[in-house]
């Protein structure tokens, strides 16, 4: 099975509109493979046509695997009652994912359709903050009690298992409710029918809390390798689970948001293939024009010293290597220090360790290319050119490096995204500063 | 539970050398907590005494944890006895994964401390290429066949399961060992006793081959969102299986590593907090030097046009805004493509239909920047410079972008991975051109 499962003879019943063969061959296909195939039909008419060829309950999986103007495309060719199907047979984390993206108005509208419970359980899922842990969730689970027998409890699961999505790890709950184990199906299985579930409780487990930041149940599933999550509320009573296929997606997003931020493009919200050139242009074109202003000091700056620069021209020279390198050396910084940030390496209460070993870095950093160039300098305007060449790559190298290093420190107190430090940022704010300690140092070691 | 598990309690314990209440409390923790609490210990008597205070079968697990420094000194401090236990007691996937780091005479030495058939699966699972599938592998997995009974198929699960990591997927195959569908143990579960395992089968099934590279393997999970896959041979035999937290680790440092290298530093192979000042020197310096000589080529470029500079010297306030331009719009590209790569959104022969979009997009992007530049151009210099000003600034910005695109683009052709496609390499680059655009046009127009 490929990823890429448009086959010529799949293309050739879509295009024949051989509906009839195409419905034998969808069920057997993963269901985000399908969406990918409705997606690639270019008509509303014949993507409602394909997903209606789905049998019932593999129609939701389809569905869910979906982006949101998919979704949106295909309840668009459908009447109230097959929208009132689908939208029932969802699991309620990708009916909550649905939602999301809808219009209030529209979920206003929509969220009616739904039977009593299923109402119920989205709404109180909709009611957590975005981003949090509890919009992720799937309020359905299987729990048992210590006091089971692991042949009642196998009972138990064979009885409500069919309604709750995943249950390889079954939860341990007091009378409370409260959550006292995760326990694998997998020991359940392995244990004698007359054991107490006590007898295989480990009474060690990790839980999230729903009101907790996604990032978080990011690194606890990366962290701990675990499939799947309890979520818990304040008390310590059970209110879902987390499974692992939507923590994937959303580190593959975020790492991908950063990405993009730390080249100053705003995150993209299609994948690649499928932005458009005016959207590309969009995400593009706000920070190229708002660089233009920290450029823009860079150009006074470089203003102020035109005389300089009239007087030993050689100087002009050397611009682009001494900019640049202050730059270079704070993109590298600032990289390394947004990814800490986002994998949870390093903690906003560290700043003073990894400023001070930022510091020495740098210094090692700025004596190299101090030296490294000074010889260039040396040949290029003679031996005061050399120095002054020197320490201004030795200057620029470390205050690049620092500030590449600060600025997501001090966007993460004010709250900012600390890959708001893009490249691109702090390449322009470097030369602010090498432009002024280039020529200052010339300037009082050359002189006019 | 929290990630940062040292608590001050547990902290007392270990300074008090209080070995006996410790014993008592590190069952309660999770594998990779009680190996990161090992590696907060700085003494390696102490990290070996705590190591040997946790039961036999937690110890493998906590072990496996470890990044491959800690193994090492954990090991130093055993007598071969304790060794080969360890060792013995690992999941053949974690023990791959500690060999491989071993250098190859330490290899050939420890794994002749395992039994003949652990020493065989490890043997076969290092003889798969770096970087493959087959590394990733653990051979052990449940498999069933399609006429037992779901009865027959738990009795063997129940046989065989403690021997296996993960069996929350059970296999079935043919008399060939032919993979026919993956199954997951919840289905078998909620399956009547006396119906035939064929009778849940869906034939549809995900699968590796063991010489794919991983990062196809991350690409898979990703896509369809399951927590197992199973790894075949070309013949479709099954060989083993793949779990999702391997996947986890590799997609998080896969994306690190993009990130350090967008950036033009070396990957860094320890987390940020735990990697040394020289180690920092060490990943930075290389790429900061060798940008010096493409800083040198402006440098020249610039240099050449020094008559005209010494004439027009209201040409250098905008020196920093069009070479940073160029080189903005180049990092913007660069990232969306390398990240477009390492997700899986653009394949090589998308090339054409890629180049063409950022043709279009750069254009837009031109003419708007030249826009906004060509008023400040105007107020600065005149009306010649603002219309030299902006056809510099549109031309830089078109270049600089489709750089960003084509070089990576270009590397991955020759195999080369396409984040050595840096930022601050296209800034450097770009910058020789808007240093050539800038004074060829201001020349052609203002002239001497």
């Amino acid at each position: 099975m490929l990823i890429n499962v448009i086959t010529p003879e799949i293309q050739e019943l879509i295009n024949s509109h051989d509906w009839k063969s195409l419905k034998e061959v969808l069920p057997g296909l993963e269901p985000v493979d399908t969406s990918d195939l409705i997606r690639s039909v270019s008509s509303t008419e014949d993507r409602v046509i394909i997903f209606r060829l789905l049998p019932r309950d593999l129609a939701a999986d389809v569905f869910s695997e979906m982006d949101w103007d998919l979704q949106e495309d295909i309840l668009s060719g459908m009447n109230n009652t097959q929208i009132r199907q689908i939208l029932t047979e969802l699991e309620p984390d990708d009916r909550t994912r649905f939602f999301e993206e809808c219009p209030s108005e529209v979920t206003r509208k929509l969220i009616e359709f739904l039977p009593v419970d299923e109402r119920k359980k989205t709404l109180e899922l909709l009611g957590y903050p975005e981003y949090s842990v509890g919009r992720l969730m799937t309020p359905n689970y299987v729990a048992i009690k210590k006091n089971w027998t692991i042949k009642r409890s196998m009972e138990h699961i064979r009885k409500i298992g069919k309604n709750v999505e995943n249950f390889d790890i079954v939860y341990v709950i007091d009378n409370q409710w409260k959550l006292l184990d995760a326990i694998e199906l997998r020991s359940l299985i392995l244990s004698d029918d007359d054991a107490l579930v006590e007898s295989i409780m480990d009474n060690t487990y990790v839980s999230l809390s729903a009101f907790e930041d996604q990032e978080k149940a990011v690194h606890y599933f990366e962290h701990y390798g675990l499939p799947i999550l309890p979520v818990v509320d304040s008390e310590g009573v059970l209110l879902g689970s987390i499974t692992f296929d939507d923590i994937l997606e959303i580190a593959k997003e975020e790492a991908t948001e950063d990405f993009h931020k730390t080249a100053s493009v705003s995150p993209l919200e299609t994948p690649y293939m499928q932005t458009k050139v005016l959207d590309f242009f969009k995400k593009r074109v706000g920070w190229l024009v708002a660089l233009i202003f920290v450029n823009i000091i860079s150009g006074f700056a470089m203003a102020h010293f035109e005389e300089l620069i009239q007087a030993v021209t050689a100087l002009v020279f050397f611009i682009p290597l001494i900019i640049d390198s202050g730059g270079n050396a704070g993109s590298q910084s600032s990289a390394m220090i947004i990814r800490a940030f986002a994998t949870g390496e390093v903690h906003l209460k560290q700043w003073w360790e990894v400023v001070l070993k930022d510091l020495f870095v740098s210094m090692m950093l700025g004596l190299t290319m101090g030296l490294a160039v000074s010889l260039v300098g040396v040949y290029r305007g003679g031996f005061l050119m050399g120095i002054s060449v020197a320490l201004s790559m030795a200057a620029v190298v470390v205050t690049g490096s620092l500030l590449g290093t600060i600025l997501p420190f001090i966007l993460r107190v004010f709250k900012l995204d600390p890959a708001t430090a893009s490249s691109p940022l702090i390449t322009s704010m470097a030369d602010i500063l090498g432009v002024i300690f280039f020529f200052s140092i010339s300037q009082a070691l050359i002189g006019l």
